[in-house]
């Protein structure tokens, strides 16, 4: 399975009340804390791969789930395309022992609050990323033939949430703040 | 938290009976199959640590319970006594394939037959391990001030047991059955 993502720098209000005009669905609000790690034996920043323990809280449900997640390189040019490996875990800090002792080290962590939308089949994602500002992700899932009619899918969305002359990023927010950082 | 283990290589029944004499407390019968992998930058052979999926199927209860292991290098010259971090997941074939996206490789599968008693604090264990035999296992859990305690306590049981002048082993099953195949 891959994941169709594109990602914009945009104020999130404006992209809420689009969302409200075209009946888009309302999900759960959730903060993220997402600690990505350093591989030993190759550098994630050139292969653009990512090792990832996400905690995510859901304040409506009281409740914290935690996952890991793999992510493969970057397979196309316009969007944020990649294999994706993710699967939940109990205990989170077994698994940054685990990592650590083999010789992963944490790179940094991520904290996000995140407002999910269900459009068309579409998820559309509006972020407040601590240290870097607002943003909004059209995400979906596909197979390797369904991948061209994914991606034109997502860019007539963003056109339908006027975000077509947003700023695209195909960078992680994991690489904006290392690049703040640096 | 450390493992203390002492392994021999020893017929089951006659020390089962011995068991039974003790009244030491039967557990469950468990299945285990268990994948070890090889780290793509370092020698596990040589650092003497292990990453494993375990995949343990409890035929009484019906259930099939999947943890993740990393086992440290061991840290004395009579025992196996090691670190040890070990947590439940869900979805074995997911984290089977986040290792192989990583760069670690599948070394061996090693399916044993696991029959269990509890006594004095102890575990002992009955293992028939397809391709090798069987062995009895002594085993608890110390934190580092309690090592030597723990280790006293192992070889005492052994020879309540009638298992001292059985040969022991410190090379693991997975390190066994590499040996057979070279």
């Amino acid at each position: 399975m891959y994941e169709v993502e594109i990602k914009v720098r945009a104020e999130k209000e404006p992209v809420r009340r689009r969302l409200e005009a075209l009946s888009a669905s309302p999900q759960e609000t959730v903060i993220q804390e997402d600690t990505y790690y350093d591989a030993p034996h190759r550098s994630f920043a050139e292969t653009d791969e990512a090792l990832r323990i996400r905690r995510e809280h859901v304040p409506e449900a009281g409740e914290t789930k935690i996952k890991v997640t793999y992510k493969g390189p970057l397979v196309d040019e316009t969007t944020k395309t990649r294999e994706e490996i993710e699967t939940p875990v109990q205990e989170g800090e077994k698994f940054a022992a685990i990592f650590e002792q083999l010789g992963f080290e944490p790179a940094a962590t991520v904290h996000k609050e995140r407002e999910q939308f269900e459009l068309e089949g579409y998820t559309v994602t509006l972020d407040t990323v601590e240290g870097l500002g607002e943003f909004v992700e059209v995400e979906t899932e596909a197979t390797e033939g369904e991948l061209d009619r994914a991606r034109e899918g997502a860019f007539a969305l963003l056109e339908k949430l006027e975000l077509e002359d947003a700023t695209r990023l195909r960078t992680s927010y994991l690489g904006l703040l290392l690049a703040e950082r640096a």
